[in-house]
């Protein structure tokens, strides 16, 4: 199971605030506090200044991994931005966050996963709109998985997010995500599958639980990475939970390991 | 969703002491809170002292419907005990908890149903050891609905319960449990499924989380009745969630009112 920290994201006040400042410490706390968490790789988002995207996604490279050794996440849909920080990796091969089946996305994202030999997300968005019902996910999922290890991408490095969308518009589409995961997993041995969690509860109270709750399901359809919130003590929780509900945790060590630990928030 | 409310049970030690000392006092206020918690039925349990069982359930029967107008769940496997209860039932009526495979139960409790025309929660549970995988919990399932609606009981009144076993002991039993809650639905339109969740986090931390992480997994199958605390108010929540995030909770309508009548335990 691949915690993928989510926190370092221009999408958020505090982050764009540090971006615009160049405030490396606010970031630096951030990273610090995802990889104590638990985070596997940590996502880093620089992108609501217009044309300032592949600076900034640099700056984040360099100031990340100045804290912490874990893996990044570089999360952009512009490969010039991609391109731009994938030479100043240290650490190990990054996840592009991510690819998609848009022809201005596709070719470019794609040769730089080949050339930096990274792990890739692949979003089930085609040229129109991004697919609703679990036949049009596991449609475009399958369309992914096929074109890029035709092109030599490993199965192994692929991670496809179905795209869940808010409860609120659409209450059957967590539903629809939920078994286009399961299908995606059976029909495709090896290929990884993830997803944004809080688009399902957009508009909604009690946000959190809603999330996690779509969480579970995901995860009990085989669902093994997640873009998340590691300091979320109650989500983390939930993980361990699952990981042990599912079987993939060996007698419970991991979960009571946690416990013992004092990181259980039941 | 079915909430059948799980506390007026001999196993636990209160209410125990209130069947020792015939404490309706003590009873009334468990119906009571279950009843006002959102139980939809209310299972009463008698079964400790060696032969009171006929008399217990008779009396919690008569103390419960005082006070709630709840249906309720005759929980014993002794087709005598429930003989004893069954003519006392005033409220609609109720569901036999439970019926098996197992020679000694099938035929006695098969016969008060078809007479009084009640539910049935179905143990997948044969006449030697219980299913252990998802393969044969769903023969065993099939198995109890086609001999139940062979004999005449409405596939409707059927609530299949695959049987859970502690996580501790094997760590595969919650997936075989909600592998077969999904096949099931699947194979039978119209049956139900249900689960006692508790035995899942047997001798494990943190056992609500377990208990509500299990439940979440099963609902995203299908399973729609449970045997739970409806007073435990982040489990009920969870269920809230799970009904919204599985698309069958409208507009989320039901999940904004509990919110807003601050029910949720976010």
């Amino acid at each position: 199971m691949l915690v993928i920290a989510e926190r370092i994201n221009a999408s958020r006040k505090a982050i764009r605030a540090a971006l615009e400042a160049m405030d490396a410490a606010a970031i630096q706390k951030e990273a610090r506090a995802q990889d104590a968490a638990g985070a596997d790789y940590i996502d880093v988002n620089g992108g609501t200044l217009p044309g300032r995207e592949p600076e900034l996604l640099c700056w984040l490279v360099d100031t990340v991994q100045a804290v912490s050794d874990k893996p990044l996440c570089l999360d952009s849909p512009d490969a010039a931005a991609l391109a731009a920080a994938l030479p100043r990796v240290r650490t190990k091969p990054p996840i592009l966050n991510s690819i998609s089946l848009e022809r201005a996305r596709f070719d470019g994202v794609l040769a730089l996963a080949l050339e930096h030999r990274t792990k890739l997300i692949a979003l089930c968005q085609g040229e129109s709109v991004p697919a609703a019902s679990a036949e049009d996910k596991v449609a475009l999922g399958a369309e992914l998985v096929e074109r890029l290890t035709r092109a030599g991408i490993a199965i192994g490095d692929i991670y496809v997010d179905p795209l869940v969308f808010p409860l609120g518009t659409d209450s059957r589409s967590a539903h629809a995500t939920i078994e286009a995961i399961g299908e995606l997993m059976r029909r495709f041995p090896g290929v990884h599958t993830t997803c944004g969690l809080s688009n399902v509860s957009h508009g909604l109270p009690a946000r959190k639980l809603l999330n996690r709750t779509f969480l579970v399901a995901a995860l009990s359809r085989g669902m093994d990475a997640a873009i998340v919130d590691p300091t979320d003590s109650q989500l983390m929780s939930t993980i361990y939970a699952a990981q042990a509900v599912f079987g993939r945790d060996e007698y419970c060590l991991g979960l009571i390991e946690a416990f013992q630990e004092g990181r259980l928030a039941a």
